[in-house]
């Protein structure tokens, strides 16, 4: 099997994380922080640790304002719920993924929150002026993706980042797309609220995710129960991380996510980012060649994340995914891919969606080259 | 190591969990629902079988009417925030986790619902009738533990359900402590929403919960996302369970959660529950007899779901509990364990709090009289 579907979730993991994940299921794995012994003392450690590990990466000067939660859409929920009041307005734009439309849908109809999609260039990418030019008085927040799941396309989040902070305004960063081979330091992008998911380019296991709240940013609970702290107190202690925690946590989960981190950091964020950005230009380049075949991806390797979307002409994505599936072996996506805005905003039909191949850093050439001759088989 | 701290999180799981988490994780880990490929679809269908082994384990008609969440703190938030509306009333008990009691008094004190906790004997059990008779005109939500995780007392849930069933009002079981060795019949029991963790008694992994969704109740979504499902819809889909599971699921914890599931139903959950009730009913004689130790369980096996919580006169719980790691290796938790009214309910100083003795299927005889032994010596 050829897996190019890592923007869903990437497979294979590191051997380290499988290892680790199941030492810890086996010799440690106690509710951390719940008990006062032994057991339940190191697995506290072991997800601190990877607290520790993920504010390092995201150059995030607070690890215990790092919540885990179950997926990036729970992050990007507390986020978004816990900062719009009633009346609020939110910049955000036409890329965005459902995990953060429908929240802000659910706002607008429920709590009458003032919505701006912001439109980008043909391949979707914003520009920060636009951005600014839309804040206004009541702008509570800013939300953007780093990269399109649909397209690959990256925001300029940094240049974003700093018409925020000119303007006071939150900066909530969708990291589901890219977190782990693009470069994202919080500080220097001046993001005050990151999403992002475990199970993608951190190279986690499924059930992680998290977000870094900023000291400036205070979140509303979108639950709460037992953290394990000031048990009196009928109502959520305010402290972070538990404040955004309730509950126990997914210790072998976070455990992985910690080891994916381990192996990104001992083999080099730019060397992954460099192998995708190699798989997905010689891909692009093979594909955009042929007469029957749309691309709608970008082949600039600083601004695609690992993404060839694209259509053959006279069939549907679907058709074209079930057919690479069923004959050769290969894992795609078709279809919407949950970004609704996403492909008027790219201006082809709706109806049909768009056939995805997501890179990883487990792809080799040869798997690209076969995917190639498969896709262009198909296209006759 | 003797691990008496089940109640918090059971250790070790069966051996078919540990090693259908590393094989899902190795072999067929792909983003269930997501992908048309092979690899997702077997993803898929894991997934859905556990769903299916959850509801005929519980006996309940709808296995797609089964949500999967990170942990039962966030199925009991999405049960109790989908249900009550500004002006309602909720029936609850005194023995509560932080879990209801937290969700509960957010709601009073931000959207003006009206609680009333109901109180129970000198155990914490409370009766019937006494929730019948608090039943208004604007009762929403009836909401009861099956078991308190302080001393282990079983609530009798299938009379209060068919007080529910009587005055039409739905019915949410916390099912923390003792899903997986007490029976739950959904449909016996007129229990509308059922609450459960999946890494306490059903020896799945932590980081999988759940919530079953009967037909008659719709609840309002807590968080939206991406489905997989009616990408074009920037609402919500409604349709189960994707309406309350928006985002990638924990698919190796909830394969862990299947194969949990297998285990108790190869063992015979009988079995499970009489060897629990054989280890606690042991240890609770044992114990009752020293002049200096106060028992605060009941030994009636048909009303203990597996806990011996205790004190030693003039010492701290946390004291114990700490002598008991260092000196003997015993894991056990001490203090107030985020349930607030049930210590004042059972009569004793909140201060210390108590130690809580929790077994597990995989306790033995010999681990409990070594415990006996253990806090007799500490006790003087």
């Amino acid at each position: 099997m050829v897996y190019l579907d890592n923007a869903s979730t990437t497979y294979p993991k590191p051997e380290n994380v499988y290892i680790e994940m199941d030492r810890c299921l086996r010799e440690y794995c106690a509710n951390p922080g719940r008990g006062g012994h032994a057991m339940s003392r190191a697995a506290a450690e072991a997800v601190g640790k990877t607290r520790e590990a993920l504010a390092r990466f995201f150059n995030f000067e607070y690890p215990e304002r790092i919540v885990f939660t179950k997926n990036a859409t729970e992050a990007l929920n507390i986020a978004i719920k816990g900062t719009l009041q009633p009346g609020d307005h939110v910049i955000t734009t036409m890329l965005e993924h459902n995990s953060v439309v429908r929240p802000l849908k659910d706002l607008e109809k429920e709590h009458g929150i003032e919505i701006t999609f912001i439109e980008g260039d043909e391949y979707g990418e914003v520009a920060s002026d636009t951005v600014a030019a839309h804040v206004r008085n009541n702008t509570r927040l800013i939300a953007c993706t780093l990269s399109s799941n649909v397209n690959g396309i990256i925001m300029p989040v940094g240049e974003i980042g700093s018409v925020a902070e000119r303007y006071g305004v939150p900066f909530l960063v969708d990291a589901s797309q890219g977190a782990g081979s693009i470069d994202l330091d919080m500080k220097a992008m001046k993001i005050t609220l990151l999403a992002f998911p475990g199970h993608k380019g951190l190279l986690g296991p499924q059930g992680t995710g998290g977000l870094c709240v900023d000291q400036a940013v205070e979140l509303r609970p979108l639950m709460q129960g037992g953290t394990g702290t000031a048990s009196e107190n009928t109502y959520q202690p305010r402290v972070m991380p538990e404040a955004l925690e309730s509950g126990t946590l997914n210790t072998p989960g976070i455990i992985g996510l910690g080891e994916g981190i381990a192996f990104i950091d001992r083999t080099g964020r730019q060397t992954i980012a460099d192998h995708k950005q190699h798989l997905t230009a010689r891909m692009h380049q093979e594909l955009s060649g042929h007469p029957k075949i749309h691309v709608y991806s970008m082949n600039d390797s600083g601004k695609n994340s690992g993404i060839v979307a694209i259509n053959i002409e006279d069939m549907l994505s679907t058709q074209v995914s079930k057919a690479l599936d069923e004959r050769y072996g290969i894992a795609t996506r078709a279809g919407l891919h949950c970004a609704p805005f996403a492909h008027k905003a790219l201006g082809y039909a709706v109806d049909g969606g768009i056939l995805r191949f997501s890179v990883g850093y487990f792809n080799t050439p040869d798997e690209i080259d076969y995917t190639v001759r498969a896709v262009q088989e198909i296209a006759g």
